[in-house]
């Protein structure tokens, strides 16, 4: 099958949609927790997570416009920190439903049924069920004129993980804590390791 | 297990890139090509690929300081086509072996035994091998003062899959095709669905 720019354009609006956003492959998901001034929580599921460097370690997120999604960018925004939550199955469900339309003034964390949990006095939370979680300053937010989207980069200042699933050499087999992949606006995905390919050198 | 930024700074480069690279989550991984002026194409293994919208169709990746990685970027700058291609398991070695320093002059495409292909006309290539992959025009390139890197963003103009693994929403069964994802530095994982969740309503 193929599809060039004017055959893209007579498709419907929801599998044109479908189709662009599987197109560009498996996605990190998870739950990004914030606050805003008062204290009060918020928690949505992003699935346009970016590793940028290790050092400094930086990451970034794409924000939906924010006529569609304001308040965690607002909230980082106003407070400057965030939390990035890993998914597994056993809370998949409840992550998903942080993507509905909440009133003013309703905690998706109340609303879902998942726990803030503040380990260290910060003002954000963790999701307390999540297994592989880190927490973020923001450093940057740049306009995506083309869209109306948000690319929003953090540095990583304080990361928990279940010290069972790290190797020898740092890397962290994120599988062995369920974490899922997405693809598209709702597909979940578990993943299998395959291999672990050595430094590739120039062979003459 | 717990890091704060003074841990990690206390790692040594190797363990804490691994760490750090692998604590953002699965990955889009996928070959970039791309031609000179003068048509010599290049290949490369990207894996901070990201959907940033449907409709204008943009998908964008981070590249690495360009000391680092020069040739993708300036490329792109010269000719404003790429192409990505999703990588399966009977590519993954030739895949990953792209990331070597090849001298100049030498194509990965030659170099690891992969195919270009120019389906129609257009001077940028498609990796043969590839069975789902889409062509892009450059619409920016956004620095990531912090840490050197770039964002590069471009609009789709045209795709290629095997028909068979569409759903008729549009969305596409990619693990069908065989496309891997990534983790950290150099884990290669294939990824089985776990579900299509419906659009979350707000529930009173």
């Amino acid at each position: 099958m193929e599809y060039t720019t004017s055959g893209l354009s007579t498709l419907d609006r929801f599998t044109r949609a479908n189709l662009i956003n599987s197109l560009s492959g498996f996605k990190s998901v998870s739950l990004i927790a914030t606050v805003d001034k008062g204290g009060r929580t918020n928690l949505a599921i992003f699935s346009n997570i970016v590793h940028l460097g290790a050092d400094p370690a930086l990451v970034g997120f794409v924000n939906r416009p924010r006529e569609a999604a304001p308040h965690t960018i607002a909230n980082i925004e106003a407070t400057g920190v965030y939390t990035i939550n890993h998914i597994h199955a056993d809370i998949l469900e409840q992550s998903h439903q942080t993507s509905a339309k909440y009133p003013e003034g309703v905690s998706e964390f109340d609303a879902v049924g998942l726990e803030a949990e503040f380990p260290d006095g910060v003002i954000v939370p963790y999701v307390r069920q999540s297994r592989i979680k880190y927490r973020l300053r923001l450093k940057e937010i740049i306009p995506i004129t083309h869209n109306g989207t948000w690319f929003v980069i953090g540095e990583i200042e304080h990361l928990v993980f279940p010290q069972e699933i790290q190797a020898e050499d740092g890397f962290l087999r994120i599988e062995e804590a369920g974490s899922l992949a997405s693809l598209g606006i709702d597909g979940y995905y578990s993943a299998s390791p395959i291999a672990r390919l050595p430094y590739a050198k120039y062979r003459p």
